[in-house]
Formats: structure tokens, C-alpha cells, sequence
């Protein structure tokens, strides 16, 4: 259904993470009805950092809204911001989550802003397909209006890929454990979280993020030259 | 399907023409899920011409433009319309038609204009709840832009005073210099320059900040530790 609704709207790069019933899927194909295009092109991840990491600007999209500090947007909003990216060369995605319970804060905090849409709050029951169909319409429509002048906004560099800023993830965090900071244990979550959120936030470019691992680095080389017992110094700043 | 579309929308008046399976049904209240107060007000009809009796308004759902001299609108443009419509006091009402073949001419002629969806013509296939989906969400969207965003922005904290912003320029840039960081001596107006610029540009919040001097904190406690030959592990995650 969900392939389906997307061809409706012409789109086609839909990728899967753990398909709950495995892939390929009979099922599946018959329920996309025609759109076996769709279902051929489809790509499998083990992980949704795998399934993100070539991208550099990805949409969670919730129920509702939830506490976060992320930006959240109704579908016209992040629409026309998808396509002025999308004008601007940059790879960008949304993410949908389980049929019954959605995306976990671990996944939401991957992306960098929130969708969601403006449901009824007495009355909101949108399955993954229908979610898919409203998405994927106001792509179709977004932007119609006029154009939002790309020209000026051409200079803001993109926001890395998401592997690069993932690989910065795991190494502040490698190096923030050796130097004690997850503690007590019970925070490391909520900590690591926080962390996360905050950096994708920032919406860092690659050279950004290429200053930040230097910064990680020299913090590094620092604890590994105090616990040889000293030695020569190590510049960083050329990172 | 319709009846759970419709809810989502906080749109409660369905009118049924000579519904193929009968009516009540306990498929379609099953269909329904909690939608249960749109199904109970459902009121059933043998006409079109009965059923759009009292409004001053129809729209037409088609799949594609019809060779028809009616005006024909994107579901944007026509959801807009009908809000004026009832701002000004008339009856407005949408009609879809069977899932197979739709409306027929004599019907689509008893309404004043044609409402079709904006989809890939090499793919067409929109079921009608769907289509009630997509329309019942332009309505509620119609002429809300601007509407929606604040509200929701209003939860994203502002930047930290600048005050609180230079404290933790001071804090890493004194922590990365005693690391080695700045290295080459000539490089370290640069290379604090870019720390500055991409930390400015980050906007991070008040806590945020906070968080970063926690992170910065640890690294220069593991290499007091370090230092001093090694000792407790001191945590930091409460910064």
C-alpha cells in the first residue's frame, strides 16, 4: 500500500529496515497492485543509520508532537523545505515508522526535523500508508506557488551526510566513556540522546563535522600521551 | 475506511447513495474502527440529486480531467474555495464516486465544479478512501499556512545569551590549547575562528550550551586524572 501510494505521486526510492514479515514479500507485491517498480527497486538495512547514511536531511515523521527540541512542521512546511533542498543538491529522506507504535526516540533523534500531521487529537488513526499518501501529495504539490528564491539561500553549505555524522556519534562517544562522562551508567541513554540531538540539530556540514572529529581528536591523543607518561605534543588543528 | 478518513479530519457528515452492500453494516462499522460517531450520523440517499438536495455547493472528485466545460481544481485550490464558501454561510458538499469506475457523466453534471488529484498519470490509483483522505487533509490544511508553524516552533528554545556562548568558547578553546589542539602556533586564529563561527551558527540553547561545558568538563578531568597518575573515575554526565 505504501509503494502504491508513493507511485501515485511518482516517487520510487523506498528503502525497508527489518521488514517485520522478511522480504521479498508476496504479499507485498500483490498489495502494491501495479506499482512493481516500487517494490523492485526497494532496498533492505539492518539498521535506519544504514538505511539514512547517504543522505544529508531526513524527516521523522511522529503522531504527534512530541517533546522534542527538534523543529516540527506540518506536510506543506516540510515539503516545500524538501524541495528547496532537493533544488540545492541535497539527498534527503522521511522516515516512517512501525504500523503500531511508530518510530522510538533513538530513531526520531536520528533526523533532523519532525513532520507530523494535523490530525483530529480526538480522532487520529493514520496507518503508514495513508501517512505515506499525505507525504507523498504534499511533495507533489508543495512549492507550486512561486519559488523561494534558491539564489539566495545557495550559500549555507548542506548538512553532512548522516555516515559522516554518525562515525562523529560513535567517536565522541567512544572518547566521552573512557573519560568518564556516562555516569552513573543509569544516564548513558538519556546522555547519549541529548548528545545526539543536539549535534544533529546543528545541522553541521562535512568540513564542520571534519573540525569536531579534530576536536575529539586532540582530546584523544591528549589522554593517550598523559597515559604513556607524557610526550611530544601532537597538533590536531590540521584535522 | 471513509468513515476513519473523514474522523482524522474532524469531518463527521456522510451521506450514502444506494450503498452496494446495505446498510447498516457491520463490515464497514468494523472498517470504521473508533470512527463509530461518523458511521452512527451516516444518512442514506437513492439520488444524487437527493443527497446534495440541500447544499449550494458540489464538488466532483475525478480521477483525471474529463472532457467537461465545468471548472476543473487541484484539491489546494478547490479546498480553499469551499472554506470561503461556508465562511460565507453556504452548504458545501464533495462527491465521490464507486471504487471502480467512479462517477458517472449525469452525475458528475449535478455538480458545479471538478476536483481531481494531482497524481502521476502513468500511475493512477487512488482507491476512495484515499481520495477522501487526501481531500478531508486539504481541507483542513486550506488557507492555515502560517497558521500551523508557530505553534509548534514556539517549543524550540531560544540561543543561549551570548554571555553563557563566549564562557564556553573560552572553556573548549582553553582545554583544546593545553591538548595541543592549536598547532601549528600560526594556525590558531584560524582554527579558533572556525570553532567560533560553526558553534555561533549551531544557535544551541541554554542547555545545550550547558551540555557542551559538561562534555569539555570530562575531557579535562580524565586528563587531571591522567596527570596525576590516574584516580576514581569522576563522572560528568550531570553537567
Amino acid at each position: 500500500m505504501v509503494a502504491r501510494a508513493m507511485a501515485n505521486f511518482s516517487l520510487t526510492d523506498l528503502r525497508l529496515v527489518n521488514p517485520r514479515d522478511g522480504w521479498p514479500s508476496d504479499k507485498a507485491r500483490a498489495a502494491a497492485s501495479r506499482a512493481d517498480h516500487v517494490i523492485d527497486a526497494v532496498r533492505l538495512f539492518d539498521t535506519v543509520e544504514a538505511a539514512t547514511a547517504d543522505l544529508n536531511f531526513v524527516l521523522a515523521t511522529t503522531a504527534r508532537p512530541r517533546d522534542s527540541f527538534k523543529p516540527v512542521r506540518g506536510p506543506e512546511e516540510a515539503a516545500q523545505d524538501l524541495k528547496r533542498r532537493i533544488g540545492l543538491g541535497e539527498a534527503t529522506g522521511i522516515l516512517f515508522g512501525r504500523e503500531r507504535w511508530g518510530l522510538n526516540n533513538h530513531e526520531v533523534g536520528l533526523a533532523d526535523e519532525i513532520v507530523t500531521f494535523p490530525v483530529d487529537p480526538n480522532f487520529a488513526s493514520l496507518n503508514i500508508a495513508q501517512a505515506v499518501l499525505l507525504m507523498s501529495y504534499a511533495f507533489q504539490v508543495a512549492g507550486k506557488e512561486g519559488d523561494l528564491s534558491p539564489r539566495f539561500e545557495a550559500k549555507v553549505p548542506p548538512p553532512a551526510l548522516k555516515a559522516d555524522l554518525f562515525r562523529l556519534f560513535e567517536h565522541l562517544e567512544a572518547s566521552l566513556d573512557r573519560a568518564g562522562y556516562f555516569f552513573p551508567e543509569a544516564k548513558r541513554e538519556v546522555l547519549t540522546q541529548n548528545l545526539r540531538t543536539m549535534l544533529t540539530k546543528a545541522a553541521f556540514s562535512e568540513p564542520e563535522v571534519r573540525t569536531l572529529r579534530g576536536v575529539v581528536k586532540a582530546f584523544d591523543h591528549e589522554s593517550g600521551r598523559l597515559a604513556d607518561g607524557g610526550g611530544a605534543k601532537t597538533g590536531e588543528g590540521g584535522e
